[in-house]
């Protein structure tokens, strides 16, 4: 059998074993060390009451044959369609259908899964640094091109900055795909309206397609900050939206998520002349090679829509905006530089001058027992940058800021 | 941006939809009809009570910030894979280790997914009929080729007649890839060791990868059919198998099956230098593009190993292969020919002499109004044959029967 070289261009970080390793390796040396964990991107609050609430009635619903659901609709029941349309798109003025709605398993598998789509030759623009997926997802695919230099053919990196407050900025050529995420991950950057706008129009202006990964709207807090690109006009015409329960409600064990595929997204088809649209297609897609969320999991994120439930899930964001509030409060009272922890759970910290991301690691690690993510992870231009969470719990957060006090 | 041009390639058959237009025009034409629907294969009967408790105990673990689970491990649980390597393989003496088994959300997916580690050129065996899914997805990531004729420039069908049992035969060519489906659907005909040794031996002599797909496993009775193709020798070097947990206990709607990917599955590189294994190719792609099942629903499976489950699941295929048997039995007695119903829920017959698949279909509509499932539907050879299911409830299956006496 041949098999996808393509398997061989990716380039292994190795991120989150390589701090595992690390971690191992210093509790084994120093047991007694009390570390605090504020590196991954896992939430620690439970579920929700509702969705606790729902999922033991339909799971006595499934106990019984007259009321047992076997397979379900593969892009979702109507019931999960209708209340996201109605609360997270019409509520907010985004002319958004229930049957423009996939309901998935996750917004990393749809974000991978929509490579699915692409024809090769594509130019790709990805910022960096940035969520590994969208790049692993298209090197797997082909679709990145030969590894050329740090990159890829047919990778366009939008450096994120400090000069340009860590947003991808348009380009001068023209991309055929774009992915963006906002609030972003690992900064914590999100667009305002206008950055979007001008996305939205360089996407008119080409006939570029947007990914928009939205997985932490749930943590805009602010006015001005769009928590969906579909509040961009014309936005229909250009863009799919990501979006996810997990961070929303704390399903990153649950698993539900969704994605937005306007029936209005137009594709240019140079190179066939079968005209099919990416919602027609990626319904295909689906329906060939997906089978749905289970039910039990599509009725507790339908619960998160009531009043209750939209009131639980504020309080359990609100905790962990408080955590990055900590977080971010401690590393400027020591005169770091620092971005995000405020409509979003990631701060995003300059590492102290002459120190590398992994340098810092280790000096958090073993002067203060509190484990982080290096920057260099997300990319090469995370280099001399850090990522910590408000994930954490509150308590060991706090504990945390003392501890960061005395550096 | 340039999209995949090959899903202008795909058949559409429309196979189900069809069959849903046809019902509901006789029900709006006939009000009163009782129809009975022996046409799809989802289960009816109601989760296993084991499954339903662990799901509770589960659900409220997930309820308190000290028992929560987030992420989990991309290819599952230990708990789960250890149980199914004890259970469903160490049990019949296949050596396959808890490592090599990847939980995923459904056997569908993970058939489909699979073609993700394909390169380009691969001559690919399958059957004729079967489940669409296989060619389906090698259509969509261009393994099939172009369209050529009734088929796809590299498809090689393998056509299962009459004349055959309805199993596949070994080819004069070589074939890269090789689909097997066993007890197959829609046929219900299940390889024997024989049958499952040729394969090997021929997957052996000519480098072949076989993809087994077993998900209806559980409704083998009879000795002398292999439960797993692990149980022929050396079967590890050149099989993966995919099993599910949707027939076997109801999770249709729940979502839960898995894949082996041997350690010693080596792969012949052609097109490559670099050395890459099936099983590091596959915990790449999984680890990349997906973030593994829910935790409850691998504890509701885990739940079905216990002694308790076992029983409960037996049950419960016992019932299907009872309707089965009852729906073979009547088309017997009136003299038709059919295969499967003994290690499968799925029973095949042959249409009366001088109809269409469709045209029986019709007639058991309108007639009996009974819904089957016409086997043109899975392939051009199954023009000429009819699939019914084992799937119902005991009480309609057996007035199915009652009516389709007056055949």
């Amino acid at each position: 059998m041949l098999i996808n070289s393509h398997f061989g261009d990716i380039k292994e970080t190795y991120l989150f074993s390589e701090i595992a390793k690390r971690v191992n390796d210093y509790k084994a040396a120093n047991p007694t060390a009390d570390i605090i964990r504020l590196g991954i991107g896992d939430v620690t609050q439970p579920l929700p009451p509702v969705a606790i609430q729902a999922l033991h009635e339909t799971v006595d619903e499934m106990a019984r044959a007259e009321t047992f659901r076997g397979y379900g609709p593969e892009q979702g029941y109507d019931f999960l369609r209708e209340a996201i349309a109605v609360h997270d798109f019409k509520a907010r003025g985004c002319d958004i259908e229930p049957d423009e709605i996939f309901v998935s398993d996750g917004a990393k598998s749809d974000t991978a899964n929509f490579t699915d789509l692409f024809g090769d030759g594509n130019i790709i623009g990805i910022s960096n640094p940035v969520y590994p997926v969208y790049l692993d997802s298209n090197v797997l695919a082909g679709h990145a091109g030969s590894p050329a230099g740090d990159g890829y053919q047919n990778i366009r990196y939008l450096d994120c900055l400090e000069e340009n407050g860590f947003k991808p900025q348009i380009p001068d050529g023209r991309l055929d795909i774009v992915y963006l995420c906002s609030p972003n991950n690992p900064s914590g950057v999100a667009l305002t309206r206008d950055d979007l706008k001008k996305w939205v129009d360089y996407a008119l202006a080409n006939k570029t397609l947007i990914l928009y990964d939205a997985a932490y709207e749930s943590f805009i807090r602010e006015d001005g900050i769009p928590h969906s690109i579909y509040e961009i006009p014309e936005a229909r015409k250009v863009a799919v939206e990501f979006r996810s329960f997990s961070k929303t409600a704390g399903f990153t064990g649950l698993r539900c998520a969704y994605t937005v595929v306007p029936k209005t997204l137009e594709v240019t088809m140079s190179d066939s002349s079968k005209p099919l649209k990416l919602h027609a297609m990626w319904l295909r897609r689906q329906t060939t090679k997906f089978n749905g969320v289970p039910y039990i999991v599509q009725r507790a994120a339908a619960a998160l829509y009531t009043p209750e439930g939209r009131e639980q899930i504020r309080k359990t964001i609100d905790l962990y905006l408080e955590n990055a509030k900590t977080i971010r409060s401690v590393f400027e009272e020591k005169g770091f530089k620092v971005w995000g922890g405020i409509n979003s759970p990631y701060v995003w910290l300059k590492v102290p001058e002459g120190m590398t991301s992994w340098q810092f690691f280790d000096e958090l690690l073993h002067r203060y027992h509190i484990v982080g993510t290096p920057g260099s992870g997300f990319g090469t231009r995370g280099e001399g940058y850090f990522r910590l969470t408000g994930f954490g719990s509150p308590e060991k957060t706090r504990e945390a800021a003392e501890r960061l006090r005395r550096i």
